[in-house]
């Protein structure tokens, strides 16, 4: 437990009630129509371009006229990165330009996608969730990124600028470093752990997120606690959708793409996959203890219920007979024989106060106080 | 959470008590014995008959004399749909006509069929359920769909006329759509894609409906929103039941149907597959979402009571002892020498006043005020 | 929720403590000893034989003396239905005529046998259990059936005479139905058929006895309904004993069985086998709706505890606080000013009035009444 | 519900706090080592001689320099049954005597072993549990036997003597029995099957322990039935360690063993499995009625609270206004005007019987009283 | 349950808030890169070298640069035991001298490792956590070990000196020893044997902790109990994560490293695996026991609960109407006969007691008291 008492509005912030989410945009169209499912976050497409070998490295931002001419001058390994989803057009003369299955195609565009990886004849196609969550405080916030190998070119695709491809681009520049000796499926595999290292940020801050909610559960019960629990909850069901299908996604890479990753590069995949293996236990231990914060909070409640119950009944059990007694003595009959003892108002008074003695002692011998 | 308190009439209104239904109107019969098991939706049996190829698109409502006769003038692909279960014999005649073996014509009349999907050695059947659930506020309303799959032609079995094949031919008359280049079976998933679309907003509706429960369970749990509760999720389990399925029978087409589906159409029924293991995840989702509702209803009811009880235990607290002070000078002893003093009356008044402030004081430490 | 209140009697006298019922009477007897574990409830043991052919029909009761010389004449198919399990003796010979394995024998009479399935080199044996549970109010009663199906000839054994075979019988007589052209493995299938069908028929009764369970559960929840649900829930697990393995026994005859089940019976069986995962998934659903009725009645219980609650809250706090100011009041200071005071009586009165009118206002604010 | 309400005390006994067990005694100990880990619960190891055929039938208790010598003498089957397990040296030379590997040893002294099946290449070794439950009052009693089976040689290891092996045994004397007639496979099956039958026994006691509590916590919740209930939790998770891993054991006999068991006993083996199958669906069955009795408890709990808050609140609805209105009739003001009235007090007296039977008809119209 | 209460500190003094662990270190950085993700434990990595056949044994603690000199003089088994994982420079040359690959070593040294077994072409790689639990007071240690088993030289590392493999080495001392006998392969097994032993160990003292948790949720539940219990879930799921692994590690060694483990290891790897297995039951059981604990929480809670608003009730249902009694005749109305009778008081005194005596009466009769 942190000692210090979380404050309840930095929980609550991070829950806002999702953007109302259309499950699926795209109900009443012609399969393999084209269209972005997304909200529109960039102005322009653009189009990054590297490439390189041992010796040389070439980048330039360019514009689709121009790829097929640079396609011409390519070193051993192409990558091109293609980032905002809603000019739809434009992707359409890019899948007719590296030969891409307009399904494919509708899958890139759609947001809304679940992780999934593909393996056609001649290229691979994956698709997955990035998720983002810098700190524990800051809400969570995913971005599908959409990878196509084909034949030493890769095609990468996001919705918009991020820096989480920006490392592999600097280890890229060094002449020295081992990934500039590989191939395009190791620059795959180097993204994508990228993208899984992200995952770890993710589940850290998540962790500490229901820590959190766990003391504030133990220590000041309340609705505001439930809310954030039950949201907390919900947060945890979207993770566990992006998630769960990471485990294929990248097990397939082992399984069905054995022409396409070279034997060299099957080692750190499947270091990937344990990775991604890992990160699937800790969603499960989030979400054991997830219900295990819920089971506190009920509990926590129940056991201050019964403090409150214990207070109510000392004091009913110590002045409510009391109270009859003085009653008693406050009735108006004309013979009352107590009421003309010299000291009977002492005795009473003092009876009463042995009376509370008593019961004190009793209620301390059964641990309610 | 939603701002604006949902109408509890609106929930409730989703939830009516269904209809008795009888679990099989079967039971002992013979094997075989075509018998409709729904209710008499329509005066009369309608057959609509499209056939088409890339060039021509012929479309006539038929009686089922006529039928053999336009078998022989088909066109690439025959689509035969027929509206309305309820005619016995009819059905008799066109299993005759087709081929179609006793079982299958059975599992078509029978609307309480569990979604299937058989392959026969000369021709596929399916069986499902299209759900339909335009608005939040309107119930699901579901119908059985069978598709039988001979030699390029198509067989459809509705019980009643829908607007969800329409959007599949409107396309059909436009002689560029891809799907006029097309064979039956594109034409099979078409409609198949038709139906799944149809689940994708009954998903959302429902989803709906449950943030509407979530929200209420919240700001005012009671015994409407526990009804209400309940009965939603019975709609789930009914729900399930015919979504669960679905998975199987459009995984299937893909596993034994290798001879009746074309290569280039199987591409599609994957798609398909995968919006249908995205219903089933939403599904669980759901489920999950769900039992979320009913422990926010129990810790919501448990949060009241226990406010509730400190209520009471704050003002039985407060003035319980102090009743019984006066209760103690309301005593008709002849010696009691407080109240003989001069400011008696008025030492006590201020000694309750005291307590009181005391007593508040306490409670708000205790966090209780 | 259905709307007339359902009779606690009614539902109760359901769920009778069962009679007590060992769970093996065999522990202690050597292997292959043939011992009848159930009741005995016939007197005699009745031999029932029927053979027919698509021409001709014959029916006779017979003892077993008389089996052999009847075995000579028969026809096509035999059906020998044994009714009646308690003659040790006549078992055992029966079982030496026909050549049927002392294990197979000992499953037949032991009635509290798991149902089964076995493929024997030269006969199929399956045992099942039928239950009958002809209208909600009545108990669910089961019987143990076993087939024996060898060389055309089919065996069936039951505890007592019943009328579920009836209905194939009178079939049977009939010489124009599809029953009389089959071989012995279809009348095995018919009469499997006529047992599952009485499964649905159980099913929609216990559905409706949870329905009514559920009614009493919102509206009135007690002692009474706690162990009606107790009982009831009871009841499913031991449902659930006899209905889970029947998918094991009907799916084994299509796996196992091939070479003893014709090829035209097969897909009547594929279909049986439906109909039993129908059985089952309905069974699903009732476990779910049962654990829903628990809950039902616990919140709805909650609910109670919370309404009573709050009358016992709105009622002391109103009249607690006014108790004290009448008790202020009643003390007998000598010098207490107000008393004095020409309306002060009046005063107080009105104070109190307002003070009630207050808190009626502040509590309804709170939604308490 | 059984009528008679069953003693605490008898349930209470039941249950007594385990002695400390070890979970292992062996840790720190080289791999092979021979250490018996459960108590010494006789003097001597005692060595019991059985040998068989058809015709013969010779029975002799030695000691262990005698064995190699009767080993020449042996009939088809030997049976060699050893009592004792402390005397560690002895078993060291049975080990090398019959070449059994120093790990099976080992699994035969240690008492803590999981049940298991082992098929080495020259002989079968099976370890399992024998538990005892003479009464439904009794406590569960565990004891390790183990089996080898080489060469037509059965050796069977037992802690102490018992009574379960007796009835096998004087099957074997009596020369008609089928059991002498077979190999010592059938003899192997014939002591298993003697252990599963006990296994039922306890199952049925155990069961009327579950009722014995059900209608414990349903007549008459408290703590005593609370610590009852856990206790027999307990007491199930220990049954059904020993439980669950039967059927692999019993399986495997019939899985691996195939050159070692006979085909004719193959059966009966099978019949063995279906045995422990049913056992371990009991067990599954009372997982459930105990979880299902822990729900009636809590919700019985509930139902008295309610019942309890019920009286509260009538009594507190009742008395606490009345007593409010002759608080303020107690009252000292010099005027009020009702005091004087000469029917004042009747009027009053009489308002308050009126509002007491108001107050029961309401009650009564909310179903209170 | 234990007689003695457990004192409370004892308990909470084990679940300490963990120390902020990081989940992975290694974000952003290149795969393949060294780092030790845990705490400097040593202020030196020490390497402990022994070498042994069936004749001679040889140790001594060298530093890296003699290790290669020492690799030529080594005899049929080479074991390397390296101290402490901080000094990332010299595992580099370790993986360069011994050829273990990039990924291998960053698994070494990666201590948030989970528990994995790899069998590359020319060595074996295994990394399981060691956990200590001496007492069941103490808290649990974990240490990760990791062993490379290739060409007959074994390579241990771990975080820091323990005692774990002592007892192995004293065994190696000893030329009797059948260790001594045996190669690398063996050695790996008694390793893995020591390490696993100490499960047992641990699991036990877990064992005792639920106990001691148990007996307080039972005598003396309150918010201490609850904080303590789930505290003890928290862990449980920690000792979860290291011990479920375990199975598939020690499984591998017999389903992948066919050539590397001697047939003669085989049957100790088996039997070590059994071990592992038996931990994971028990892991399971105590899981059962935790939720089981946490139940008899809520419910011994109940019950108190139970019980102070029995007392509650008992005390408000005598006084609250004899204090009406009282106060009726406390008021001061002219004409009030009663008031005038001579035993006037006493009968009303009479009364009361009466009343007293029925309701004691009545309680006892409905349980209460």
């Amino acid at each position: 437990m942190s000692p210090q008492k979380p404050s309840l509005k930095s929980v609550q912030k991070l829950f806002k009630p999702k953007k109302k989410k259309k499950i699926n945009h795209k109900v009443g169209l012609a399969p393999g129509a084209l269209v972005y499912t997304g909200d529109k976050k960039l102005d322009k497409v653009s189009i990054n371009l590297i490439t390189y070998d041992e010796v040389d490295f070439y980048e330039e931002a360019i514009v689709l006229d121009q790829l097929e001419e640079h396609l011409k001058m390519r070193k051993k390994v192409l990558w091109i990165d293609i980032i905002g989803l809603h000019d739809v057009e434009l992707f359409e003369k890019i899948g007719l330009l590296f030969g891409i299955h307009k399904l494919t195609m509708e899958d890139i565009l759609n947001v809304d996608q679940r992780p999934k990886m593909e393996a056609f004849d001649d290229y691979l196609f994956a698709a997955l969730k990035m998720i983002q969550c810098p700190t524990p405080e800051s809400p969570i916030d995913d971005e599908q990124i959409s990878f196509v190998l084909k034949d030493g070119i890769l095609l990468t695709f996001q919705e918009k600028k991020g820096d989480v491809f920006e490392f592999v681009r600097s280890r890229l520049i060094d002449p020295k470093r081992a990934i500039r000796q590989r191939k395009a499926d190791y620059l795959l595999y180097a993204l994508l752990d990228a993208v899984i290292d992200n995952y770890f940020i993710v589940m850290e801050n998540v962790g500490e997120r229901i820590e959190n909610l766990e003391s504030q559960a133990m220590t000041s019960p309340g609705s505001e606690t439930l809310s954030a629990l039950y949201l907390q909850r919900r947060e945890m069901m979207d993770l566990r959708r992006t998630v769960y299908p990471l485990r294929e996604v990248i097990g397939s890479f082992d399984k069905y793409a054995d022409d396409k990753i070279s034997p060299e590069t099957r080692p750190f995949i499947r270091d990937l996959y344990e990775n991604t293996v890992q990160v699937i236990e800790t969603m499960e231990v989030f979400r054991d203890m997830s219900s295990g914060v819920l089971d506190l909070y009920m509990n926590s409640l129940s056991n201050r219920m019964n403090n409150i119950m214990k207070v109510l009944t000392i004091i009913s059990t110590i002045f409510i007979p009391l109270s009859f007694v003085a009653g008693v003595y406050g009735m108006n009959f004309d013979n009352m024989p107590e009421l003309n003892w010299k000291y009977g108002y002492f005795y009473v008074i003092g009876g009463m106060g042995l009376a509370i003695i008593g019961m004190l002692i009793y209620f301390r011998k059964k641990d309610w106080i």
